[in-house]
């Protein structure tokens, strides 16, 4: 069957996380419910991967699929005269028939934005921490993270993911190339658990306010067990900026 | 009397602008309430300039005077806890006596960011533009407004301003450096009339959009006429950016 590509950015404040649910308001809800009125049928949508609650995206990709061939470019601009303001569709592209958005992806890229200065612009897309903390150490840490390694540790208790193993290819704290934060973190893997990226932030930051050594976040790791691991950092900081695939799916 | 220079940022889309008015909420006026917790006694700020209501400012400059020295450092902790979340205290610093926040700026910089895409996040900070104009164009018209000139045309019918001549150096459409927008206009001038940014923004989109050429642009300045130009962009996508001053106020 015809299978399209969708790009997607949603400022996740108010909905209740990617994942459609019976009673609260998704974004693949509302993406869904556009899709319907667009395409006068009910069509579902997969999405690369879940975003909790508050989470936002600027590179979130979906999939679906459609018994007839649809004009990708005139369901562009339906469906974004069709759903909320806070959800964006940035393409729709027609891709070969077998395309997955989960099962194809390679990797994902996440951004968490922090602000140690006040600043006032931008205050749904970061968290607030103070006193700064020492990025030079929480880069020493995020370094550690580095290769393909049991994540469990920052993996959420109720997560019912057998495999715990993922291969980070970047993670490091950068000057914030917008006005949204002062200070990003900024990490890739092939997969990410659930709510690893907020636990590693929290964790990092715990190292950059001196509670433990940048060392110490290797025994977090060999000790599989999410009590090892710091604080989740809160979701309006995170955003899921990239989902990476083979050409096919490009 | 010491004098003290304030920097400020503020997400103005619930701000009826910077001056304080009797019966709408202010950023002068929120920031001279939480001057008399600080500070334990009445104190008149002011601004480099006005912005108007739903401005936004990530460069606002202001000073006050008082009797005795404060501790700036302290002075900063303390204003951030007590103004609202959309308000930031970025600095507070003494600055000598004569120091004076409007009289003595040497330039003033804004920013107006548009979107042309669909784009989710950072919405309250741009102006959605569709269809998308030619830009080329318009740095074509935005080129004609440098200099010395008589900008009466671009300054709302009831100003009482006399003075209708501003020195433009810079005025300039720009790929956005942040996720805010996609595309942002930059204009840095000696001084800016009411109204001013706003009336050039729209009338440069007119010309985008190809209702007018980019010649035409000197035909509106001759004019004089508020009528010649083009209608005024919304507040939301303007920011003020910066304040330049002589080294003895930075």
């Amino acid at each position: 069957m015809p299978t399209y590509r969708l790009d997607i950015e949603y400022d996740g404040t108010d909905w209740h996380g990617w994942q459609i649910q019976p009673d609260d308001p998704t974004v693949q809800g509302a993406i869904e419910i556009a899709l319907k009125t667009a395409l006068r049928q009910s069509v579902s949508i997969t999405g690369s991967g879940r975003t909790d609650s508050g989470v936002h995206a600027s590179g979130q990709v979906a999939h679906f699929s459609v018994e007839d061939e649809v004009d990708a470019h005139r369901l562009l601009a339906s469906l974004n005269g069709l759903v909320p303001t806070s959800v964006a569709i940035r393409a729709v592209r027609q891709v070969h028939d077998d395309f997955h958005a989960r099962f194809d992806a390679r990797s994902r890229k996440y951004r968490y934005r922090i602000a140690t200065r006040y600043i006032a612009i931008g205050a749904p897309y970061r968290w607030f921490v103070r006193p700064k903390p020492n990025f030079d150490v929480m880069n020493q840490a995020a370094a550690l993270l580095l290769g393909t390694q049991n994540f469990s540790s920052f993996c959420r208790t109720a997560s019912e993911t057998e495999n715990r193993v993922c291969t980070i290819s970047e993670a490091r704290w950068i000057a914030s190339p917008d006005r949204m934060g002062d200070v990003d973190f900024i990490i890739q893997a092939d997969r990410f658990l659930h709510g690893m990226v907020r636990a590693i932030v929290g964790t990092l930051l715990e190292i950059g306010h001196g509670k433990s050594t940048a060392e110490s976040i290797k025994d977090v790791l060999t000790a599989e067990d999410r009590r090892a691991a710091g604080f989740a950092a809160p979701a309006r900081g995170l955003s899921l900026e990239k989902v990476e695939y083979d050409e096919e799916g490009q």
